[in-house]
Formats: C-alpha cells, sequence, structure tokens
C-alpha cells in the first residue's frame, strides 16, 4: 500500500517521497528536494533534485481543474496523451524531445527529462539570441513526426487507431476558436486589439469578406484533414532551446490535422521576431547580424523541410498510390500551401485575439509595435490569400519582406 | 438465467426461442416459426414469424469469422457499429432504414424490421422494373444523414465523438483496396477483367498515367476526410424497395468520409442500371420509357440532392464560419466534385475489380456487353479527370449520353 495509489493533487512536500518511491530514477542514498515550478495555467510543474549528485527530474501533474480557477474542469486524459505523444515524438525524433521516465495514470502524472538548462526559445529570441542549430533540429523534428505518422507511410488500419487514441476536443476546440473564428470577426467580444491599431484591423480584418471566406475553408480544412498527428501548438513558447539542443514540449493539442499547421506555426513565430528585432534593435551590424539570422533561419526552415521531407518520402513511403509519378510533388505542395495558410492563421491570431506574443506586446514604443502588427497582418493576409503560390523559403521571405518595405 | 446469457452462433431452432425470451415484439400466445435467410458472405440472416398474426422480425447475427471461412476473423464489433448507425439514420431520416428493435451485446445480434415485402434494387432494375420515389426517397436519406453529421450542423466536440466510435478500420481497407487501388492496376493480381476487355482495359485504364494520379489523389482524399458519417456501401444491392417505400440497409461500412463517396455510389449504380437497359432491352417504346426513367433519375438524384442540401443548410447551419458569403456554395461544388469523382471509382471498379455487379455481368451478347463496360469506364475516366466541371444532374447525364453516343 502507497498513499500515491489513489488520486491527490500533490504539494512539493509530497512530491519527493513520490519520486523516491514512484521512480526509479535517484540512488538510494541521495538527498532529495522538491519545487513547484509551473507558471502555466493548467498544470503543476514540479522539479525534483539530488543535492548530492545533481541529478534531477521534471513531473508534471494535471489537476480534475486548471489551475487558475476550479470553474474550468477538464480531463486528467491530456497527461495520457502528453506522455504518449511524447514518446512516440521521441521513437520517430529521437534527442528532440524530452525524455519521458514514467506516466502515472492514478496520480496523472508525467515524470520527464529536467530541461532547465534550456531556455524557452520565445524569450532567448525577444533577447535576440542566435540558435544556429535551430532550422536543422526543427525541420528534422516535423519531417519525423509529420510525415511518418502520415498513410503515406503507416499501415492504414495503425493510424485508423492513432487517429481514434488522440482524438482530443477540448483542446482543439480552444484552436478553432482561438486561431480559425475569433480574430477574423470577434465573435466572442474578448479579442484584445492594440489600440492604436483598432480602427485599421476593423478595417483590413474584420470588413474584408474575401479573407473571411479564405479563413472559412481553412477552418473545415482544421476541422476534417486528418493527415499527420500533429503537435498543434509548436510556437517557440513550446520549444526549450540552448546553443547545441532543441527540445520540442507541451505536445498537449496534438491530434491528427493537417502538417502544415505545425510547420506554419514555426514560420510565424520566427516572423514575430523577426518583427521584435526589426521594432527594437537600433540599425547596426548587430541588428543587421541577427536580423540576417532569422531571414536565413525562415528560409532554411521551409528548405531543410522540403529538403527532407522529399528524402524521407524516397525511404519510408509504404502506400502503392504514393509511389504514382507526380503525387510526391503534388502532396508537398498541398503542405507548403497548408503551411503558409497556417503561417497566415498563426499571424493573425497573434495580433487580433486572446492569445498575444511577448514578441510583439514588448514593443515599447507605440508607432514601432504599431508597424510591427500591420507588418505581420498583412503579410498575414498575403500568406491566407495566395497560399497556392508558395513554394519554397524565399516565397515566405520574400512577402514578409515586400510588406514591410512598403510600410 | 438465460441460456443466451453468454455467446452461441445459433440454428434456426435456437432463433425462435430467443426472439420469445429477448424481444419485446411477439404476443404471448403467438406461434413462431424461424429460418435462416442470408445469402451474404459474412453474417448470418434469421427471420422469425408469428403463423398466427403474420408479425415477422429479422435477427442478424454476427459470427467470430466470417460465414464463407474460419480463417477470416472479423470483430463482431461491426453488429454494434450497424445498430448504432440503423438507429443514428433513422432519427436523422426517419422511415427510409429499416427499424431496430433491438441490439444484443452479449449475442451479437442486431433485431430489426422485416423487409420481405421489398426487394433488392439491383435486382429489379436488372428486370426494368421502375421507383418513382427512389430519387426522392434517397436524396432525402442523403442531405440528411450526411450534411447533418458534418461540422457545419454539428457540435464540434460531438462530432469528434462520432469520429471516434466509428473509425471502422477493416471494412474502409476494403474499399482503399477494392475501390481506390486495384482497378487501376490490378495490384494484388485479383482483378476480375471481361475477357474481350482484356486489351483494352490494360491500354486505356492500367496504363494511364494522368487516371492513376488522379485516383491517388482521391484515395488519400479517402483516407484523411473525415468529412461526414457516411453509409459507405450506398449502392443498389444496399437498398431494399418497392413502389411506395425505400429502405437502406447494411450500413456497415459506415465511418466519416467525404460526402460524395455515398452520392457518387448512387449515381454510378443508377449508370449501371442504364447500361444494362441500353445492352438488353429491344428497341421500342417499352425501352425509351425505362431509360428515360433512369435519365430522370440521375438527374433527380443530384438535382434533388443539391435543392435539398440547400434548403438544410438554411434550416440547420450552426458553425459561424459556415455562414460567411459564398461558403455554402463552396462547400456544395467540392461535395459535387467528390461526387463526380466517386462515380468514376465506382463505375471503373465494378467493371474491372474484384466485386462485379450483375447489372454488367449478365448481359448475354458479348458485344453489347462490351460497349456497356466501355461506356461506364469512358464515362468513369472523364468523371474523375473532369470532376470539378460537374454542378449539376445534367452534367453526369451529359457526360453518359456524350460517350454512350460516341461508341
Amino acid at each position: 500500500m502507497s498513499r500515491f495509489d489513489s488520486y491527490f493533487l500533490m504539494k512539493p512536500s509530497d512530491v519527493v517521497e513520490y519520486a523516491r518511491e514512484k521512480l526509479d530514477f535517484f540512488a538510494p542514498d541521495s538527498v532529495l528536494e522538491g519545487k513547484e515550478i509551473g507558471d502555466g495555467n493548467i498544470n503543476y510543474i514540479f522539479r525534483v533534485w539530488d543535492t548530492k549528485s545533481g541529478k534531477s527530474v521534471i513531473i508534471k501533474q494535471a489537476g480534475h481543474t486548471a489551475r487558475i480557477s476550479d470553474a474550468f474542469v477538464l480531463s486528467t486524459d491530456r497527461t495520457r496523451i502528453e506522455a504518449e505523444i511524447l514518446q512516440l515524438e521521441h521513437d520517430l525524433a529521437p534527442g528532440l524531445v524530452p525524455l519521458v521516465y514514467k506516466y502515472d495514470d492514478v496520480m496523472s502524472t508525467c515524470c520527464m527529462e529536467d530541461l532547465s538548462d534550456h531556455v524557452i526559445m520565445r524569450a532567448a529570441l525577444i533577447q535576440h539570441q542566435k540558435f544556429p542549430r535551430f532550422a536543422e533540429d526543427i525541420s528534422t523534428f516535423m519531417v519525423n513526426t509529420l510525415l511518418l505518422t502520415t498513410d503515406v507511410v503507416l499501415d492504414h488500419k495503425k493510424k485508423k487507431a492513432m487517429v481514434k487514441s488522440f482524438i482530443n476536443p477540448e483542446l482543439c476546440e480552444i484552436s478553432e476558436d482561438l486561431v480559425y473564428t475569433e480574430p477574423f470577426n470577434n465573435y466572442n467580444n474578448r479579442n484584445i486589439v492594440f489600440p492604436p491599431n483598432q480602427e485599421w484591423v476593423e478595417k483590413e480584418i474584420y470588413n474584408d469578406k474575401q479573407l473571411l471566406l479564405e479563413v472559412a475553408k481553412l477552418k473545415f480544412e482544421f476541422l476534417t484533414h486528418a493527415q499527420s498527428l500533429i503537435h498543434g501548438d509548436l510556437h517557440t513558447g513550446s520549444i526549450f532551446i540552448k546553443t547545441d539542443s532543441t527540445k520540442v514540449i507541451d505536445p498537449e493539442f496534438a491530434f491528427y490535422g493537417p502538417m502544415g499547421y505545425d510547420i506554419g506555426n514555426v514560420v510565424a513565430n520566427m516572423i514575430f521576431a523577426w518583427a521584435n528585432a526589426d521594432a527594437t534593435m537600433s540599425d547596426g551590424t548587430e541588428k543587421d547580424d541577427y536580423i540576417g539570422w532569422v531571414e536565413k533561419t525562415i528560409l532554411d526552415v521551409v528548405d531543410l523541410f522540403i529538403k527532407k521531407f522529399n528524402v524521407a518520402w524516397q525511404k519510408n513511403v509504404t502506400e502503392v498510390l504514393a509511389k504514382v509519378p507526380g503525387f510526391q510533388e503534388w502532396y508537398l505542395q498541398t503542405v507548403l500551401s497548408d503551411t503558409a495558410a497556417v503561417t497566415g492563421m498563426e499571424l493573425s491570431r497573434r495580433i487580433v485575439g486572446l492569445a498575444q506574443v511577448k514578441d510583439i506586446t514588448t514593443i515599447a514604443d507605440e508607432k514601432a509595435r504599431l508597424r510591427a502588427e500591420r507588418i505581420c497582418l498583412l503579410s498575414a493576409k498575403r500568406f491566407i490569400m495566395a497560399r497556392e503560390t508558395y513554394k519554397s523559403g524565399a516565397d515566405f521571405l520574400k512577402t514578409l519582406k515586400d510588406v514591410a518595405a512598403a510600410l
């Protein structure tokens, strides 16, 4: 019998005993300490470490309600989804996600590698730090987790079992509302809009009927296109990074959706980094150097994805009709069109919506922020409206630079 | 305690006792008889009737293996899927499916309305019987079961629960192979081809690389597009009919897929009826009259679907972005394109494939059958290759008549 045989929400004083009893991780003579380090809205994050050896572990526990409010009831099944996805992503893209040591269904915990030596990428980008390995790592992560979970590669019956296992209604609903609806019509009257841009947003976004029609089509693609096991929230706040390591975390939004959703999120978040640097850095070598790295990263994320996608396709395709001449090129182009569209969706919803990004909200100068927001939103419209014309990293970068140059 | 509290495969002698004990259907003083009447490959179909009142019931039981071979192990979950789908279809399209009286998880039985006063539509069409209500009934069935199970109408979380509940890997695999692969490449070397057409089929179908590329795209649409809860096998062999009644049966292939799959199957099977009449009836009033009814049915199936779809859309749409101007027209056009494509897929696989149809195989005259097959296959190619141009019943009929006139 153990007091951890039935569920309760742990305190830091509980978690040391929990780690010692339930994890085969620390030495018997270790001297453990524990602390709650989470700052998200939903889960509790404990760090437990051995003061003798320095070894440490992260224990993530799900409550039956969200951390911020007991009124917000959530299924603890999200912990199972996260643990299973991380293990699957580890198999597909070794080294690019934290290791999972244990998933505990009773206590709703996922115990995993401590990444305290990494930083959250968004915070580092706002400080204009460069990560030369990022495009290489994230393109590998995306090709491996996305292409290898499609019907192109997987046995179709196995793929259907995975679709079933990762149906994720609660989290998908958040994306359906906050990404695919509200930024374009303020439907729930809870959009946040930077006041100096309010009038411009109403004219250029809310009143653009053609844009809204294309968004509607894209929403139905998100709702119905069970293509790949996507991460579902692959922004720079879901990436732990240091110079020689990239780790994708927090796959709780994962489900079978269009793979362009993940790629477009990465591209859009690099555009936020560009817009931040453009707005906040003083002209000179340092700025040129940093902007140059961001631009090269945008190019490389797309072009390395394409290159590795084509290699992985040749190596892994099992579906006989996917080998028909012309199909690979057609399929890749649909992925790039989706990528462009989602780049536009993410750019829109982070400027006009409930979930803003610090890359933009921390721009102190009002005129500079106004310009940065319009760069993002006007690029977004081009990405969405002309999505079928994007074929390379250069096409993505050109939209950003053309829009910025014209403002 | 009852001997029906644990599963066994029934004989006609068991089924009378089963009906009396488990169904609240027959009067206490009824005099029951039972008979096995199934002739399919998979399940056992019992009819039980009261010789006094004439009341009767159908009891469908699933074995743990297919009826034709113990080597073919199948999940009995198919009975649950069938019973649940029939009940759901009854709620959505009252009167157009048999009533389900009971689903028994222990014995894997589905007890339902006896339709012995109806005939299988394919058999009746081969005898050139007309059913003036058919287009009206089947278009109602399709609009109600298809549009009302999409994200246009359903709460998205409820829809996802339904997607999960009706994931159907074993039966989908049959369609993926027999509809979307083998007719175009004889991949499993088990295609049946009418020998006088063998060389022509190799040239016109197997060696048409452009056709194969379009088929590959359509296969991925079938694999990934979770649009509607489709019947999945809506041919004239799955329809019980009489002059004043249409009943859709056998939804065991049901899953969330593209709604054009059902509509295209109905159109293609009416084209088989046309080709049969064209080949086997003597010229004269009777033939003109029958062909006229078939052609009107093809027109009406599509045009009544469009008309009722638009009415149901206005009445039932809940998704806010589906109300955006232009979206309804765009969505309907994607459905019509899918319908044209699937019309072509069904026409192809029933002529060149494992599962033939009697409308064609019973054409005794060799030259007439050869011509009928080419009408179907050349129409099929146009439906697939030019699928985006189909906008009305007249467009579908024109392809058939143009191809036939040129042969």
